[in-house]
């Protein structure tokens, strides 16, 4: 089945992309690429909607794009608008049910939705309206914001989007699709990308730049905070659902998930990594003889230590491009005995060098340690290990899979003690500052850096990621 | 189905990777291990054949390791001896039946066949096999060796191995497996790699050592040219079908096939790569603002030319790791109006860029010229092309598709010309005093860059390439 | 895929069959078994929804028992009750959506549901629904009852359902199973069949006998019209939604629909087919030299009618066991020549008879058509139809697509007519009082062959079954 | 995956059926058509070769026809000239190997071959073969014939074949094809069926003449025993390879194997099947209530014997068409308790009667015990069980998987034994004479109730069968 990202096991998970379009011929085909270039923040399942202005028509399974979408499937959804949905993981229930765009069927015209993000309120919402006698098929927060635009079907649709949005807390990144409408909307602190292009005489939204690249799109801006756009035959109308906003992105977008080629509020990603890496240099020098990065996230931080230090740059790990869901997992036994699949050490560049190793974050600490250990087998005489982030103290609420509190290397440990655990030589983290100046002192959610989360919160942080609601 | 290498269109294709265990618990597994970390060298079939000592059980099938071995069909391969294939392509007929290894049911004893290579003068054994009654059922080199070893039943296996070998033209690296022996052997002028590795009490070979670190095994020693190793419950025994022997290493298993991680002839891939960019910035400097490489085999020679000449490397291009072979290419329509899905330009980073362009080798050219045309569009000042390889002026009749001779763009160019045809401000190729140089003076196979064929040709070179036997 | 029961084009379908289990170890093995003895009334989706007491956890996908639920899938279904469902037709959108049993994930406890009917004043409620703020992601009527009973969440499970099946009008057979409770409930027009059966300490309920006999429960009863048996750890309750309550089994229930080993209120199916057969031979006696009959729900009354007759029976065609889903239909040049997949005549049988041909209905006539062709092909001296009921006249609206009105033979001709059209030496129907004799005087819907329909109906007869809806 | 035969489990298996046709445009969808038809004679494994007059083309695979040639991968096949083969088992090793046709490329033109039958002195042949250079990569009898015709290459491909057959005992029905012409053959003493039809401007060749009906050809011709039937643009040519020839079809062609809308040796097999039903209501009468036949191949014989005792004929037994390869079969445990999959009893048919139960023969007696026991628990009140055959006494060599000898009943039990096994109130079995007047006192091999076998045997009768090689 689907090919996934994991080349080695990666420790932190966003739960979607999102990607539509609006007035392109051929809208199914474009979002099928579009959803490819964000194949990278889901690989577990995936969907496409589509309208050809009169009724929509879609198609969602689990699996990665081109597994949901073999060209027999494709050239079934023909129409000029669409929405497009790649999802990161379908545990914690409901498999295929939680797979999106959500399409439903009613009386006043059928409409899809999608969305990137958490809502934090989502249990009590799922409460009111079940009291009202709502019932519901999937554990997702789009069924509630479907449900909260149709509590009152007297309302114009518009009125009652953004009175539905009031409702909720958290981060999220909308789209909703009707016959002969797209809206596109943003929580009100920004906390998840979406961005505006246009395609001819079409517009496209998506959640990373990246998406819109990839079909030839122009960027034209970003989608703000509380923010709702809609997309109709006369173009772009722009409504806020509050004005309480603030704009918060997530700093893990710049860190991690995106893809290095995407912009987000006009910084490239790989440049701001790349940043990082150099002013981590500057921040926990060292006295080594080869920088080397862990593939793919932590390269560009990589580069911009070894340019700052002045030490080369080595490719001292490479990865295994053929790993996918499918793959058989070495036994307990055969791993003993060093068989590995996904990261290869270059012995011969690694034997008895003293390495800097660069990496984006610790979550849990596992991959760091197995890396270490290996490149100790390889005879690496000294390991100083450099992330290019601050040090992960507390969980996500806003859609990041950073595993559950406790598991959280650095939540229970200081800085010395997760050197100890993953035994390198030396440690550093990249300081609160660096990580600002490497943003370009643009404003950003840095809770799980900090504990000060932008919204409230409505459980414990012991419990967070614990339900596998993504 | 499989996921295919080709994230661009690979310009140069090899025919296969092989490898085997012996007297290895568990040995399939080990080789499904071990073919993964071979998937780069062929991911359109692959093949087990598992010994338990007493008989000889195979499974094979279109498709990569992943898909042609799920769980459930490696689990019915039981046995401590087992050889192992993966193949680059299967078009030129035959389709699963080309695909190796090859079981033969005899009398005297099953046997098994893997090889990688091509057999230069297998037109004119096979029609002599057929005048004494052969009859073939593929259209491999390997059942022509099958059939001259079993032409007298009378002789003791091994001297009827050497005995065929003798025979054989050209480049080869063949494993035969029976009950309880496996051979080894590497034709005389040593074109294609093949390793011994030690596993606890057993023994591993394979055509890269990178399959070696997979699972754990130490590396031994190269094959020799004209080797023949044989392997059985008393260890390693080495006998040569040839005294008239030279190593000949196929210098594209340097530049371009094998992963960065492995070690030819006590070379580090990576590290010649890089050498070999070092080289290219001494000998070919260009005044510019960043060092980008093709992804991924040319990003070590990236790093080298980078570090030579102080221009700081970024990373320009990205490519989608999740393209692959069931993937829905864009019409022309979509492609002219810029959808894209394999290789992604980075705007912000090249554009008003002077930038120095690496890639390892030019065949056809169409992809240099599709690469240059990203670049422009993203708003790239000046490009500067420059080659980590001599220019391929001939084809290969070793086992390397480097396309027909009449479709060799140096072939009927020279450099000048080239440059005109991709559209860059200059371009340069490595001299073959660099690539000795970066391959530390080691002998190879130079053929496609000087025309020096070490072997006998049996076709014209106009014809090399051009029946898609591989 | 799935195997479809269509070995010639059926030109009847109905649209599903319910199975449940109650307190009985392996309950989603018992389903299993249970829909596959059902698989007659439905091949293109099916599901299992089974209770742990806990929690449900629920499988359904396009496509017939043995191909939704290979082993891996069904054993990860463990509980002690379940539901499950086959679905005849996904036609009318939403594919699998439309798949049952519905999962519904509520805070007072997760239900699921499915349903065998067709409610016909669902359009009316479902605006009504919506207009209260219900919104519908598929086009079942069981995502209504749903709604109903969740309208007011004050109110008792028990009570809730019994109100909600108030507003349900037409024809159904409904399971709903929360964590510790089987409802099973029947129209109160008993149109739909539900019987009950005990397994050693738990009870089954299935559309059709044959599917407790396929998993050896001991037949208990039939649900009554009008009835809701409540299931729980203290066994059988009964109650009822209605008073106002009658039986009218469907006709085609006997004469079509139905396994030949179920027994409906008592009554074999076979025996009822062969009854019809032997009062046919009576009513519509001929001269001729074999029966033969169109396999395979045909095959009773023939014997019946040579029985009574004393006309011997003879095999005179024969169906393919291998024809499905996925076969490839003959394009009409090659049927034009002859190439025939599904039925085949016998022509030594046939050549220079007079037949009596025997089939159970003649819907829009296409089939009767091609049979009494070929058999002409074979040198059939004289063929004589004889319809073992009587002549459908009018659509139906309780779950049966019997195409839509125009398309109905019988609707706009009469026997002289229809005996024209299909080519025959002479045609005679069962008569009304031939069918109640042959169902042993049981009363039953007869609207299709008398236009009397047991219900207001929402729709006008020419729009009936033209929505695609089942 | 695909369908199998054995709706109950079938005691009794035959290894294949051939297909050809010549000079026909659309060969291989006719060859599709037609293997379809033949697909009882096999559905483990499938292929077509097709010959476009200039090369040969071929796709093979296990499963049946219709999972095998989905409609992209049959229209690749294009050609005026095809043979198609159907394999009933792939066990004995090889899985696919085994699969036929066999594609031979050959310098003097690629040539293909099926066969469906046993060759007796394989072993003995293959040794031969060994010893003068061939090698073998399936266990195949077909690839023995291939590698003696190109035993010497210097004489004309006719007078090959011819001198070919010669060396090989058995039974055999082989089709050649090459570019311009197609070969069909039976041993000597026809033991297999081949017939041949016509269709428009060119022939068809087949295992049954319903395959010839099935796209529309005109029946011609069976072939001989001893003949050689060459068919090229000039049309039909015969030939004999022996002058010492026999008719001896086996019996078991009439009893079990073939379609009853197939006629071989111009007898129609549903009508001899229908008059051994008869003769043996003659030869054992018994008073009872009714006559059921164990679907579907006694059926036949079922409905003779109700015709000529008077006795009605009802449906005791139906079977569920829905079962199949990937079927999860129950565990013993709920096999226990009643939980059946294939063959359902009709309880108020058979509960208070006198059973005639009617079957075609008795192999191994374990079907007759469960259907036996199960009448039983329906409450049968006497069970006479008559075989519409002679007891089988020995087995078969001729391609024919009766099991093991000692697995035979009857071998060893005579029939009083018999019936105390398999615990009916009487048994009887129908006589040799019997056999031979419902056969039109044909001549037939019928060493299996007899040991008088036709051929010289290379191994003893205790070994038939044992090393499923079929």
């Amino acid at each position: 089945m689907g090919e996934i990202n994991l080349l080695y096991e990666r420790e932190l998970h966003e739960e979607c992309g999102v990607f539509g379009v609006f007035n392109c011929p051929k809208a199914s085909e474009l979002t099928y690429y579009g959803l490819h270039a964000l194949q990278h923040r889901g690989q577990e399942g995936c969907g496409i909607v589509v309208s050809d202005t009169e009724k929509l028509t879609g198609v969602k399974n689990e699996g990665n794009v081109r597994f949901v979408f073999p060209e027999s499937v494709l050239k079934k959804l023909s129409g000029i608008h669409a929405i497009g949905h790649v999802r990161y993981s379908t545990t914690g229930g409901g498999g295929i049910l939680n797979v999106q765009p959500f399409l439903f069927r009613h009386g006043d015209g059928d409409f899809a939705l999608c969305h990137n993000g958490n809502i934090v309120n989502s249990q009590v919402l799922k409460q009111n309206l079940e009291r009202k006698g709502s019932i519901f098929q999937s554990s997702s927060d789009s069924e509630i914001l479907a449900h909260l635009i149709y509590q009152d079907s007297r309302v114009k649709r518009i009125a009652a989007i953004k009175e539905a949005l009031i409702y909720l807390e958290g981060a999220f990144a909308f789209l909703v699709l009707t016959n002969d409408r797209l809206y596109a909307m943003r929580d009100r602190h920004g906390l998840r990308p979406l961005s505006i292009g246009q395609l001819e005489n079409g517009y496209v939204v998506a959640s990373e730049t990246c998406a819109l690249d990839a079909i030839g799109a122009t960027f034209v801006r970003d989608i703000l905070p509380g923010e709702i756009v809609t997309i109709d035959k006369d173009g772009l109308h722009s409504d806020f659902y509050s004005k309480d906003t603030q704009s918060k992105i997530c700093a893990m977008e710049y860190i991690y998930f995106s893809r290095p080629d995407s912009d987000i509020l006009g910084l490239n990603v790989h440049r701001s990594r790349k940043e990082a890496g150099r002013l981590l240099a500057k921040e926990s020098p060292v006295e080594a003889d080869i920088v080397i990065g862990v593939p793919d996230s932590s390269l560009s931080a990589a580069y911009g230590y070894a340019e700052a230090s002045g030490i080369p740059y080595e490719m001292g790990l490479i990865k295994n491009r053929y790993v996918g869901r499918t793959f058989i997992e070495p036994s307990p036994a055969l791993r003993e005995k060093g068989v590995k699949m996904k990261l290869s050490p270059l012995r011969s560049i690694i034997q008895g060098k003293r390495v800097v190793l660069i990496d984006d974050s610790i979550v849990r600490g596992t991959t760091s340690m197995k890396i270490v250990e290996m490149l100790r087998q390889c005879g690496a005489k000294e390991i100083h290990m450099r992330i290019a982030s601050p040090a992960i103290i507390a969980p996500c609420f806003y859609g990041v899979d950073t595993s559950t509190y406790e598991e959280l290397l650095s939540a229970f440990n200081d800085v010395e003690a997760v050197r100890q655990i993953i035994k390198t030589d030396s440690l550093a983290f990249l300081s609160m500052e660096g990580l600002k100046e490497a943003l370009g002192q643009r404003d950003f959610c840095a809770a799980c850096f900090t504990k000060q989360y932008p919204t409230h919160l409505y459980e414990h942080i012991e419990n967070a990621n614990k339900d596998g609601k993504f």
